[in-house]
This record gives C-alpha cells, sequence and structure tokens, in this order.
C-alpha cells in the first residue's frame, strides 16, 4: 500500500506516525508546501512573545528525525499542485528548484490546513503587514519584535490566533490595538462573556475597537502604517498582524473536482473519505458535524485535527469502522492572567438550531474560599429546558477553569444531562475545590430550575424601572446595597426578608438579586413559598457588574 | 413536619439549609456535639500550618447566622444521648450546664460523622498525643505549633489527615516522622503508585517508618514522648498526633436498635432510611455502595457526605425518587509540592472482585513540552479487559492531576470505556494541555491493547536476567542507555532497530523499553510485525526509576 499525504503538520504527520506503527510495509510519502513538518503551530504565538524561546522548541519532528523513527518519506517545500484522480496521481513542485514531478499513490490523505484570509490592503504597506500561519511567518514577525525599534502594532481579528498574538506582543513591551469587525471578540462565546474578556483586555492596556472594520492599510510617514477603519478611524503603528480568519486551503481540490462547500471546504463521509475514489481528507480543511447539533462546520482546532489523522490511518488499516461522531468544539486561550474557556454550543447557535434551551450562570470559586487564594469564576451553562440534556458550557476566570470545562466536556460526550452534574463524584481537598464543585453546583442549579424550585431574571431582562408590575429587590446587606446596586432596587437583605415581607406587594412580579445568586434563591424561595412571584437574576450582581450592566 | 438532625457539619448542615430552601414552614432542629456547626473540617490541619491563618475562617457559619439566614435552631454543645424510635424522641444532653432534655420529631436524620480511632497509649504522655476530628482538636495542635519551643513530632497513620497534618507540620519548621502500620501510605492507592508518594514525602524531608506499629507512647525524660515501634525502634518526639483511621460515631444508633455493620457503620436503603421508621443517616457514618463493584463501603469524604445531605432533604420533601448511585471514592491529596488523585477501584480492589481487567500507565505531560514548565505525571488506568469499561485511574504529579482524574470520574459516572476516551474532545492550548490531552493518550494505549496492537509487560514481571528464552531490550539512545538502565539489557535504539533487527533472536520473548513507552511502542510494533513476540514495558524505564526498580 502506497499512502500519499499531503500536509504535514497536525492531521497529516498524526496519521503518518500511525499508519507506520499499524503497518511497517507501507510506503508512506509525505508533502508539506512549507519548510517544516510537524511544527508545533498552536506554539507560534508564544515564540513571538519570546515564551518559547529557540524556534527549534517548535519542531517536534524534522524530516530526518521523522523518517529515521517512522521511514516516513517526507519531503517539504514539496507542493502538490494537481489530483489526478483517474491516474491517481498527484503533480508536485519542489519549491526549491522549481522542477515538477508525478507521485502516485493508492490511498491519499489531504491534510492541506487552512491558510490565513488576507483583506487587500495598500501594497506598499504590505511589507509591514504580517499573517501567521507556519514557522517562516512567525520569525518575520519575531524579528519585529526583537528588532527593538518597533513600539506599537495593530492586530486585525480578535479571533484565537489575534489575541494569543496580542498578548505575547504586549509582553515584550508592543503597545497593541486589537479590531474587530463583530461587535465582540472571540465569537464562540457568547456576547456577555466576551465583555468580560473585554474588560480583561483593557484592564491588560489593550486598545480594542469593536465593530470596527479595517478599509485599508497604507504606509505612514514615518515608514508605519496607518490603518483606516470604518467610521474613519485611523491608527498609527509599526507594523500590523492580519489574523481574520482562516480558509481552507483546497485550491487543488476543486481542480480535482472534489466535493466542496462554497467556502472551500471538504465533504467526506463519516469515516473521511472524500468525494473521490481513495481519497480522504482531515483537519481544518474538512467539514465536520457538530455532535450536539449535528450541524455541519468548520472546526480549526488541533485536537480533532490529530485525532482525525489518527482515526484515518486506522480506517486505512481497517481498524476502525465505528463513524467519526464529530466534533463538541471544545477550546481554551489564555489571556493575561485569565483562562476563557468553552465546550458544546453557545446561546446563539441554541437560538439558531431552534432548541428550548435553558440557562443559569453561577459564580463560583475555583477551590473552597477560606482556603487562601481562590479565585472565582463566571460560567454560563446551556441544556435543553425539557429533558435537562446538556448543550453547552462557557467559563473564564483566573484559575481552574479549563478543569471544569473538561469535566463538562467529558458530560457531553456521554450526552449527560444536569442530573449527571449533580451525582458527578469528583475529587476534592481545599486547594483543588469545594465538597461540592463548581459542576455539581451547576448540576443542582439546573435541577432546581427545571424542578420549578428556581426561577430566574437574566442580565439582559431588566426590569421597567419603577414599572407599575414591577419591583426590583436587591437582598445584599446594606453595605453591599451602598458600594453599588441596580437602578431602582429597594433594599432587605435576605435576613431580615421574612421580617419584612409584608413591605413587598403580593400584586406585583419581584425581580430579586443577590451577589452571585445564592442569596437569591434562598430569598425566592422564601418568597415563592409565601404566595409571591418572585425571580432571582441569575449571575446576580456580580455577573451585571462584570458585563457592564450595573 | 418537624425535622430533628444530630450533626451539624457537611451532611447534617447542607440538609438543613436545602430543607429550609424547600420548605418555610418545616420545623428544623440541628444538635452538635462540638461548639461549631458547619465548620471546614477538611481545612483543618491546614490552619495547623498556619496556611489558613484566622480560626474564624474554618467557621462557614455560626449558630446565629445559620439561624439568620435559614431559621434552623442550631444548638452546638448539645450531645444527642438516647434515640427512643417507638417515641420518637431523642435525648439530648445539653453539654454547658449537664442538663438533659427530650426533643421530639417527626423525621430524624443522622449525620454524626466518624470520629478518630485512639490507640491506647501510656496515660502520662495522652497530653502530648493529639487526634483530630473538631477545631477545638486542631487549635491545640496549632498551640503546640506556635508554641514556638516544639521542634519535632510523630504522625502515627500515613492516611489523607496525617499525611496534610504532616506537611502543615513540616510548614512550620517541625520535624515530622510518619508511622504507618501497612507497607505504604493512603491505601486507595497501588503499591507502585504510593511508593513515588513515600519518595515525596522522602525528598521532603519527612522520616517515613513503613511496616512499623505503634505499639506505645510514653512520656520522655525531657518532658516529651516516646513512640515506640514493633521492632523495638524508638521515636523522641515533642508530641504526638494520631491519625489512624476514624470508626463512624454510631454508639447510639446501636443502643437505639439501629442495623449497623460489625464496625459500627450504619445500614440504609438506597435512599438513606435506616432501619428505624423515618429515621435516615448519611456521611462517614453510613455504609455506601461502591459504584463500579457494587460493593458496600465507608466511605470518609466530604463530597458524598455534603451531597447526601442536599438529597436528604429532597428526599423528605418528596423531590427525588432516584436511588442514590453510590460512590466512585473519588480523591485528591495535596503533598508538598505534588498532587496525588485517584478516582474509582485499585488494582488491589479489581483482583478482590474477581474482575478481568488490564492496566496501564502513562507518563505524560501536564502540557504542552514545547511550553515552558510542562512537568511529567503518573498515571495508571485500569478496565475490564474484554469491554473496555474503565474502572479506574491513579495519578500523580506536580501540575494538571486533578482535572485529569475528574473527567475520568465522569466518564466513570457514565459507565465510559477506553474507547470514550479516545474520543473525548477536551479543550487545548499550550499552556493547559496537548492536542491528544493525557485522556486521550490512555484511550489510545487502552485501545491498542484490546485491539492486540500493543503487548505490555510490567513493572514488576522483570525478565529473568540472562534467561535462555527472555531477552531484555532496551530502545532509548546510547546516552540515555549510560545514564542508566535495567541491569542486562541490550541496548539498540529504536531508530536503528530496522536495520539491526538481525541482532535480535526470534525464538525468545523480547522485552523491551524505552523511557515513557512511547518508543517502545514504535519498538514492539516494528518487532511484532516482522515475526517476533515482543513485549513492551508499560510505563518505561521512567516508572521503574519513580518506584525503585531501576
Amino acid at each position: 500500500m502506497k499512502v500519499l499525504i499531503i500536509g504535514g503538520v497536525a492531521g497529516g504527520a498524526s496519521c503518518a506516525a500511525r499508519l507506520r506503527r499499524l503497518d511497517e510495509d507501507a510506503h508512506i510519502v509525505l508533502l508539506e508546501e512549507g519548510g517544516h513538518v510537524s511544527y508545533a503551530n498552536c506554539g507560534l504565538p508564544y515564540y513571538i512573545g519570546g515564551v518559547i524561546e529557540e524556534e527549534e522548541e517548535l519542531l517536534l519532528q524534522t524530516p530526518e528525525s521523522f523518517y529515521r523513527r517512522f521511514r516516513v518519506d517526507v519531503r517539504v517545500r514539496n507542493k502538490a499542485e494537481k489530483i489526478s484522480p483517474e491516474t491517481k496521481t498527484v503533480t508536485v513542485r519542489n519549491l526549491e528548484d522549481g522542477s515538477c514531478y508525478e507521485e502516485s499513490y493508492d490511498k491519499l490523505v489531504l491534510s492541506p490546513g487552512a491558510a490565513p484570509f488576507r483583506i487587500p490592503v495598500n501594497p506598499k504597506a504590505a511589507s509591514r503587514v504580517f499573517t501567521l500561519r507556519r514557522v517562516e511567518d512567525c520569525r518575520k514577525i519575531r524579528d519585529m519584535v526583537t528588532a527593538g525599534k518597533y513600539r506599537s502594532a495593530v492586530v486585525i481579528g480578535g479571533g484565537f490566533i489575534g489575541l494569543e498574538v496580542c498578548e505575547n506582543l504586549q509582553k515584550e513591551g508592543i503597545d497593541v490595538s486589537v479590531v474587530e469587525a463583530m461587535p465582540q471578540i472571540l465569537p464562540p462565546f457568547d456576547e456577555e462573556i466576551a465583555e468580560i474578556l473585554h474588560g480583561c483586555l483593557r484592564d491588560h492596556g489593550t486598545a480594542l475597537y469593536l465593530n470596527s472594520k479595517m478599509e485599508d492599510i497604507s504606509p505612514s510617514e514615518t515608514g508605519g502604517c496607518v490603518v483606516s477603519l470604518s467610521g474613519g478611524k485611523q491608527l498609527f503603528c509599526d507594523f500590523v498582524v492580519m489574523a481574520v480568519g482562516v480558509r481552507p486551503d483546497t485550491a487543488l481540490c476543486r481542480e480535482a473536482g472534489m466535493e466542496l462547500t462554497d467556502r472551500g471546504s471538504i465533504l467526506t463521509d463519516e469515516n473521511f473519505l472524500t468525494s473521490l475514489p481513495d481519497v480522504y481528507a482531515i483537519g481544518d480543511a474538512v467539514i465536520t458535524k457538530n455532535r450536539l447539533t449535528g450541524m455541519p462546520g468548520m472546526t480549526a482546532l488541533a485536537g480533532p485535527a490529530n485525532k482525525q489523522g489518527r482515526l484515518v490511518a486506522d480506517i486505512l488499516c481497517g481498524r476502525k469502522t465505528i463513524p467519526y461522531p464529530g466534533v463538541l468544539g471544545s477550546f481554551v486561550i489564555r489571556l493575561f492572567d485569565r483562562t476563557a474557556a468553552a465546550t458544546g454550543i453557545n446561546e446563539r447557535t441554541c437560538r439558531q438550531a431552534g432548541l428550548d434551551y435553558a440557562k443559569i450562570y453561577l459564580l463560583p470559586y475555583d477551590h473552597a474560599t477560606y482556603y487562601p487564594g481562590a479565585e472565582q469564576m463566571v460560567m454560563k451553562v446551556l441544556f435543553e429546558k425539557k429533558t435537562g440534556k446538556l448543550l453547552g458550557m462557557q467559563c473564564t476566570g483566573l484559575s481552574g477553569v479549563e478543569k471544569r470545562v473538561d469535566v463538562f466536556a467529558a458530560a457531553l460526550h456521554f450526552g449527560g444531562t444536569v442530573q449527571d452534574l449533580e451525582e458527578l463524584d469528583l475529587c476534592y481537598a481545599p486547594p483543588y475545590s469545594s465538597a461540592k464543585d463548581p459542576v455539581n453546583f451547576a448540576g443542582f442549579v439546573g435541577d432546581n430550575l427545571m424542578q420549578g424550585i428556581s426561577r430566574f431574571w437574566y442580565w439582559d431582562q431588566m426590569p421597567e424601572r419603577g414599572g407599575e408590575n414591577e419591583v426590583l429587590l436587591d437582598v445584599r446587606t446594606p453595605e453591599e446595597y451602598e458600594d453599588g446596586h441596580l437602578e431602582g432596587a429597594v433594599n432587605i437583605p435576605v435576613d431580615e426578608l421574612r421580617e419584612r415581607i409584608s413591605e413587598l406587594p403580593k400584586d406585583k412580579e419581584i425581580y430579586l438579586y443577590c451577589q452571585v445568586g445564592i442569596r437569591g434563591n434562598v430569598a425566592q424561595r422564601i418568597l415563592t413559598q409565601k404566595g409571591y412571584s418572585a425571580w432571582n437574576l441569575s449571575g446576580g450582581y456580580g455577573l451585571m457588574s462584570r458585563i457592564g450592566k450595573a
């Protein structure tokens, strides 16, 4: 069996190594357009910031080491230019000498990845505008940083790569502006969670331009760039990093007559077989099914790409028949001291998919508050209203965030419910968690909602001020109330509520809140049991103040 | 409904608070023998070490605050002395004035907890021998620490409490010896994992006496203690902390005719109802079912106790009918800079339960190795050989340990298999994990074993030295081999194995190893495919050296 693999990074390299372990006699050729194979593409932003100090650390394998270990014929700077499915050959250009040759295959595995999208700019400024895909791109930006004379940069695009580059440039003392065309950064997060991250960036000195389309980049008089934004604003900087998303690198697939989506992603069956016989495709260039909605989408994440590479090797060797389950899209990003992570689908997707969902917000601590260093996080949990089936979770905080997201991702994998979250037997000691872990707590709150024990109102449903049918009630202490409260709220501390309950009108809706929702729950339960129609603010004043609503 | 609760810490306090939230009109009385209610018992060791600085921080609620918030009639220093099921009353002694009174109940909830077992010692030394259960006990030990004149302590018992006390005493500059009657500390771990922790303790200056029974404690001439061990060894110290396990605090249950185990644990049905009508029991004093084996056992962990308290309130209010699923026994402990955690059952229990299990060891890093600060952990995974159903996982390392154990605990909750681990879509960025998370990796390795792709040998199966039918093969580099190798091993680096394969005899079993098992896997695959009978050492030389076998 001769297997030709196009693309030698996450998916392609994983596939080649696994293939060799399964079949010592296979003939495996791996073509990579760039100068490196199996490099740490997720590490590139950290090389820009000098966190990863040596370029060599990014190179997990060299063509030589890969050959020695796996007897894979790795050819870097060799670009596949044409697939001929009828003859089962690929036309390859050697980028070193420009020569072309034909390479045959029994099985072809495409792992071409996705290329950064480039918005056209004034060509005179082009030498100061960078994108990030390969080690070579990274080195160019690193050179700008280490030159020592450049002080400011504009990052176009508030996605994962843009923000990781932003953090790393700032770490090196460069002033950074982030320009994002949408109203929020990181679209996998819902807007209110993104708003917390906006605050994090601003707190760390990032100039953030949301709802701002980059119109042009032209050279400035001082040799730098002028970035013109929609609305007329101009940003002056020494250089620009453009990170406005990626497009599947599939021109040669289209020419070969392969079925693609309108945006160029490769369509495959559940075993990664494309529309061309004996041609498989994996990684960022492939459309994958969302495990929860079943809806197809583009996933540019290293985890799925690596696992798909391994799976396709199993499939080629007849080892696997289980159809690929699809992706949850779990991800995590570090923003300065903060972690933000999520799994499953967000509220926007729930709405688009027409799901009858419920949501809750929690502000738990990463570990027991009596143990030093406890950090508060914000969690948003989505689940099906009727069944309790989990749909997604978003979380941000300084510590313990990715642990809860991973536990949640495991629950999603198994089709778990909020009731399952209640029962999870997670490990506990004071430095690590609480006896009721935040994930358990999400289960308690979700189950309370499903059972009708809890009734919530939400940050985007502020009661009408002075409304004739509504009372806004703050059940925190007078001291907390004085420090800041929602406009129009009256204050009755939860511990006085039973005595002072007659101060509240029974014929109005009571919208109450505390700091995070726990005392509010007690208050709502008291009022509900005494015949009031009461609603507790999910996430409390703590959420409101973090998202700029208080 | 009048609910009387005996025991005001984890389970009892959780139950009282939940009850009130569900039923504003219930009459709730909570009796606590100690001086505090709802205190942070898991935090007590950290108060001894001054990590938690103020005693007040341990007191999550006071009787007054609990009354204000929940209208629960909390009576500390009130000891239940007798249960009279026929009259549905409890005889209570007020420990302040010695008076007695009767308290009636409609429903009685017992959350008495477990008391430290005390091995009898010379009464003259008793004032220097401490146990740890309540805040009051903790203060006495803290006073010894802050007195400034005591320099050495012996901790009897290498369980959770003993070791947490050990760490905290050492943190305060006290020399600590730990005496353990068994061959290992922390019996929930298997011996080889415990051996890694023995090394950790010794590296941190703990004098560890295993297989050492404490025979007596007598006063020393200098006013301290002499601890006499089996075998004649004597340890001189200023004071002793005895932490040799706990016994259910159920004397009054026995007198009331309640069904108990021989060791005094309370037997309940799946809804926590004891053998006495309208009497429920929860927490450390109760026998719970192991979720995996179905076998009953004693669980002294805060997580299950807290959750059971909440569940019983639901049951009393008719909110829950789902039988309690039992415990996995997930736990985590910090030992100095190290974390050790586990979930599910260990190998000893697998054997006792007669399970047909398989095991694998992994030594993965907590995050991508090209990103600074990656720390290696040791993972042991157990699963059913035929079905792949997960049975348990033990893990230790400096970082990222409890996350993997919690993900595993979630997988165990859902009855997951090693194949599920492969598919888990966990979040990844270089500071947090690898594109193939250690948990995914465990799935890959486990699946390889199940499919017969991988064949393993284990640390306790050293091949016969110079055996006629066996070859011990080190496939690491010559430099690694020179730095240390297993006795009798020949060295052929994996990258040279294909060329030098003829050096190996085809008629012998090849027991090979590398550093952690990854290169060994490649080597075993090469050899297997070329007709050799080869076995790869699970966990590699790295495991052997960590457990003192290399």
